[in-house]
């Protein structure tokens, strides 16, 4: 595969994202209805009726994907117009796997005291968002450096009705809660019982455990770099409080010892290969540094010595990738056939509970024929879905709508599951 | 033609604007150029050459409609939901005439004080517009109530270095000086020594004045619904007071006596038949209200009797048309192809001669099929060419390229003008 800096460049040419027009305009008449005079009965309607803006524009069916671009992948800042390819990537994957329209919207101007570089002010990139938000059925954060993000994602969701969702926070943590889920499956211990350690936390790390500890995991130990966040540890404030554990372990070493999973979302090298030997038997290792994980691999094989244990990371060339993907665009999906207000914590454990129940049935044929050479059945090597499992989009996006539904945030009055994944799958099977 | 509200709102059902993909992802392979780890590439390339977003991203090709829905076609203010079927209009327009990328930008919450509802806070459009601003490569104010439409484009202008233009005030303006120089050359008569009358003194008004005065014409008594705008008038501030002509005439029944030309950009019923009796020979009367003109056409018929004259209003279903849609598609495209920074007096003045121009070569086989019935030959009846009329995107967005290499503000080091216009003919060559 060529990722030359030539090569890619190439393919941005021109941008990713363009207009579809799905009215394309003709003739006269086209010209009438589109635009002057005809639109004015349009405008007319939604003065009176503004919910309809969802049937008679594209806001029902787009996201806006909104960053600054002060945490740009692995990058770093790199400001509004470094971050423009990462945006319009993310809106072409919304509408590749989805079907859901998306649209970049890069901010300026939204560092703190007006400056052109240095911290996010949380408060602008909100004005900003909250501005341009009629025209969207949900908001997909982005690549917003912590802590302002966690400020933006909640004032934000209080302030609008429609879906706030920082991918970065809680895409990971969706997907990652069904792999921890599917390795219990696979290795046989109760969910509730696994021992977890965690090292990193920021906007992804928090909302993993949140979200194992919203399911029902027991014990998440999680550590920083100054070592375990414990009840009582003098230096803690605002979400590292709340994520304090009563544990006597000081640091990841001991945090590792006897736990059944170690998640990693920090950096490269940062769990040693001695330390993966101290874990319970049949571990978890998911080491989800970008690009280079925790621990690689081949160390962890060395470490096992043919002992069983299963492995996850955030690439595509090992087995079980944690990929946002298989998470964000069905979320939306769900969420906006429903015209969802805001997206809860039920819609996003169901979208792990379905993205679990994916992987254990086997992938279809087509997925197979993409995926040449693996063996795509439930298993160690086989916790999670194939990014481009086409079967997602119908067995995800409803089990999403439905929760919205259940939980009292959708605003449509009626919904058939089994009608609406039919749909999805006739969808799918026309894009094929 | 059927423009019941029922048939618009059907035309608008799910939106008239959705994502393209020039590049759709269909393997791992565009996944990792289209999305992590290629992307990547772009990232770091466009961080340290950020002006290469015009090349690896849609801003280069792409224009924001950005509106508060304040002043929305003749229905007033709306807000910015209900503007969101104008703005997608607009965007299809762009897209359709001109093949220029486009994206609706509706703002909520830019009213004085934080208000709901109540006169827009020029500072918060301006904010959220350059907040937003790195996605485009150019912006395109639209229904934004006068007087803060004003300060809202020149100070946007002065900070973004990407074309700003308020379509109601210069759109229109264009338009109307192409109209009136075709209308000196159907009558004989020089352009400079044109007398005109014009009422209505709103956001268009003084832009069309401006544009006339620009272009060479000595005398143009503007009228406000207090009568002429005059030197000395003692209730003139702003721009009224530049707009304020030394003439002893004070009423706009005065104004029009012995004129050449009547402007109307005012309201249904403003120009009285009697007072057309007064007018030079040969008048033109522009009556651009809408969507009741100042007087109706069968009127100047009856007043002029049999005398020969030229009327043009903005409706469709008469003669001369002048329509927005003539002059914006075209005027940001040959913008955006030489990267502009700016939109200059001299590219809309450029903009207005090519579009003169146009009406006075005959129309093409395709146009005279979309208008059948109609004689399109210059002359009274035929003074601007029509909507549809597919030789303007390289007719009129060359021309406006050209005077932005010109004035020194466009960002490309060579510009070959026949080569461009060649491009444009074969690219609409193609759509067809």
């Amino acid at each position: 595969m060529d990722l030359s800096e030539s090569s890619v460049l190439e393919f941005h040419r021109g941008g990713k994202v363009a207009l579809k027009m799905p009215h394309p305009v003709r003739t006269v008449e086209d010209l009438c209805l589109a635009y002057t005079p005809g639109v004015g009965k349009a405008v007319l309607h939604l003065d009176k009726k503004p919910e309809d803006a969802f049937e008679y524009t594209a806001k029902g069916k787009t996201v806006a994907v909104i960053s600054d671009g002060t945490a740009i992948l692995g990058l770093g800042d790199r400001g509004p117009t470094a971050a423009i390819p990462v945006m319009e990537g993310k809106c072409v994957l919304f509408k590749s796997f989805a079907g859901v329209e998306a649209w970049p919207v890069v901010l300026d101007n939204c560092r703190q005291g007006g400056a052109k570089t240095g911290k996010t002010d949380p408060q602008r990139v909100i004005d900003a968002s909250v501005a341009v938000a009629p025209m969207y059925g949900g908001i997909n954060l982005e690549d917003i450096a912590a802590p302002a993000c966690f400020e933006i994602e909640d004032k934000l969701q209080e302030i609008l009705d429609i879906p706030v969702f920082h991918d970065d926070q809680w895409g990971t943590a969706v997907i990652t809660l069904a792999a921890v889920r599917n390795y219990a499956e696979v290795v046989g211990k109760p969910f509730s019982s696994l021992q977890v350690a965690m090292n990193g936390a920021g906007a992804a790390g928090m909302r993993i455990r949140e979200m194992l500890v919203e399911a029902g995991v027991k014990q998440v130990i999680s550590c920083d770099s100054k070592g375990v966040i414990y009840k009582g540890r003098p230096d803690l404030s605002g979400r590292k409080l709340l994520a304090a554990e009563d544990t006597p372990c000081r640091t990841l070493q001991e945090a590792v010892r006897g736990a059944d999973v170690f998640i990693g979302v920090s950096v490269a090298g940062a769990l040693k290969k001695e330390w993966v030997q101290t874990m319970a038997p049949y571990p978890a290792i998911f080491a989800m540094a970008n690009p280079d994980p925790e621990i690689r691999p081949e160390e962890v094989a060395e470490a096992m010595a043919g002992k069983p244990y299963v492995m996850a990371t955030g690439r595509s060339d090992f087995p079980n990738q944690i990929n946002n993907v298989l998470c964000f665009p069905f979320l939306f999906r769900g969420a906006l056939d429903v015209k969802a207000r805001k997206i809860t914590m039920g819609m996003k454990l169901a979208a792990a509970d379905a993205l679990a129940a994916a992987a254990r049935v086997p992938a279809d044929e087509a997925t197979k024929a993409l995926y040449a050479g693996e063996d795509l059945v439930f298993g160690p090597k086989y916790i999670l879905p194939k990014a481009f499992d086409r079967r997602l989009r119908a067995l995800v996006a409803p089990a999403v709508a439905e929760a919205a539904v259940k939980e009292g945030v959708a605003r449509v009055e009626a919904f058939d599951k089994a009608a609406y994944t039919a749909a999805l799958e006739a969808e799918v099977a026309a894009e094929a």
